[in-house]
């Protein structure tokens, strides 16, 4: 095990990071404005994304909002101020940038889980379809507001149709249709219902031990193949994941991998006790 | 809001257009033939999306077919008399022709609804998977019939495989299986199932009034961003669509959907009357 | 009726050949190792189906493993002797190999059923993705255990990505879930379910009926079409599809499917009675 008080994370203003064990747990923290994204709150997420992206000691990345809600989305007054932007290659840098912060957490190393509790509204949505695990309570509430102002899903298009397919992206973005969270899960924006709070922790619970069975840096390789499989051709693809496959195989994990199978014992990775990896 | 009596519609046999307020109903019209796709009602539905293409007052589009039935298919006459021309390259282009439709009606910039009930066989079930929004009948009955007749589904595979995944997909071509409404929801032609016709159009007027909520033009350049989305790498489809933010937020669509949610009112897009755009 | 004594097929040791009608079974033969996939079985696996790849007298391919399990992976052995190997080029390429025999089965000619009892672990469930039609028991057990053993899902990720969407291969990787046979068919993994062995049996038949009333020409055509509409620009696809239905219209089968059409009789190739088709 790496010394993990050597982890430095940046200071945050917009965020609360807690760190135990393997799991890093952010908080949205501006529960005034429902966790709504600001400039300050994406800009913290980049820094915090870049200073732990190399660091295998940390295998899993908890995101969740203060104050019950999870994101009511982009920060309309943010917008406003926007409007008096003088040109409109200013506005659209200016939303860009959100998809690159939406690039980052989809494409992290670290396995990302989300809890949606209360609502996860336009950007909100499109957070909770980056992460490897989204758990939503049953009554939160979802919807894709942004035609309703009269602006398009511009940054997150892409990532809610790689969630939940084309023909239910059309019709969640031209309607504005509101649903919760049993039907987020059969859209495939969430991958499992809790009944409140109280139940999401369990269920997070749960699935860090799951990820604790797996080795930390096949899980990083394996991230890296699923995403480069949707770009490139599939014999291009296939090259790529037999390079991560040979490095896993002849790195120390693969190595004490394969020996704890037939040595039928777990292997390192797996011995943490759940203490050292919950993040709560 | 434009004079909405200016809007010129071309004369057509083989469908029935309905225009009010902001819909526009196309009844597909060879009761006789289960509304079979002849080439006259392809040729007039190219016609209609043209004329309407860059209407914005036109913001719905509603699909139906007369009789009680959607839509069976290709014309099985037609491709007899296929079967006489010369050359496999005039064949080939006349079949063609249809992915073009499919093309236009898949990415037309209003919003299209489908109202499926009786029957969507071949080509009518490809048709019915390039709907923003699809609603069907618990008894409508669905299947990819070509290769019992000796033809791929050949025009509407790449449509019925976004619809639907390459799972189902493959399925569904290779053992011609049958199935019906409620079935076709679960694999994701349809969006919700309708107890019968009547209901169709109920659960079609609620659609209609959350679309009436929706900006126009937001909506158009919506389903932009979502088919650039597809054909585009990542990076390229965030830039075009930060592009289309841009164009929105500046326009006056824009500025009074942010003003209209600051000042907690409904934009005026919002506030025509159902009685205004119910397309019956 | 092409003479179907004529079928020469490889001698083999780890696969069973059962061949009756249009049917060819083939059974994986390691029942001693849960039917791992071992370098001769995969071997074998190309022999046979490069064997019978352009021989439209055998119409579909039924794949089962003997023992009453389907697949419980790659074979762990053969990873442990990879690993004294000289050079990570060597590991990547015996790995990489494993993804041609992915790619030919995907796309073999022939529709191809899986009937998966018992397990279906890592390659075992790799391998369940790439079937028309997988039918799976209640109690069949999946897992992709692969990042538990430190090593991604290499070859099998992009296969099973296209099979589940990236929403659910990412959880599944990530955390190893372990599930069963109804969570398959949700998934997307299966598309039927079956109370036991038994039960496979039977609705396998069903659907060997519906695929006899397909046209074995236009099946093959319909696959090619399906996975070049995955790789092509959609105009591309629909070029390519346009030539493929001219093919298959103006071959026997076309002429011979339409007239059968107008004449109200089933066509020659459907009138095979189920017990010369019936694999086992």
């Amino acid at each position: 095990m790496s010394d993990l008080s050597k982890l430095e994370l940046p200071e945050t203003q917009s965020l609360i990071l807690e760190h135990r064990g393997s799991v890093l747990k952010i908080w949205l923290n501006r529960p005034e404005a429902k966790n709504a994204l600001s400039e300050e709150m994406t800009d913290e997420l980049h820094l915090v994304l870049d200073a732990i992206r190399d660091d295998r000691s940390i295998r899993t990345i908890v995101l969740r909002g203060r104050g019950g809600v999870f994101c009511a989305g982009g920060d309309i007054k943010g917008f406003k101020s926007d409007m008096q932007a003088v040109s409109a290659a200013q506005v659209a840098k200016s939303n860009r940038s959100f998809g690159d912060l939406m690039i980052k957490i989809n494409e992290q190393p670290q396995v990302v889980i989300m809890l949606v509790e209360g609502a996860a509204i336009g950007g909100g949505l499109g957070l909770a379809c980056v992460a490897d695990v989204t758990l939503v309570t049953v009554d939160a509430r979802f919807r894709l507001s942004e035609t309703s102002l009269g602006i398009p899903p511009a940054q997150i298009a892409p990532f809610v149709t790689e969630r939940v397919g084309l023909t239910q992206a059309r019709r969640l973005m031209l309607t504005g249709a509101r649903f919760k969270g049993e039907e987020a899960v059969r859209l495939g924006i969430g991958h499992q219902v809790a009944s409140d709070a109280a139940d999401l922790d369990a269920q997070c619970d749960v699935i860090l031990g799951h990820i604790n069975a797996c080795a930390p840096g096949a899980n990083a390789v394996t991230k890296g193949i699923l995403f480069e499989s949707l770009r490139r051709p599939r014999a291009e693809a296939l090259d790529f994941a037999s390079q991560g496959f040979a490095q896993c195989m002849l790195s120390s994990e693969g190595l004490e991998g394969i020996a704890a199978f037939v040595e039928k014992r777990k292997p390192v990775w797996a011995e943490q006790s759940n203490d050292q990896l919950v993040g709560k």
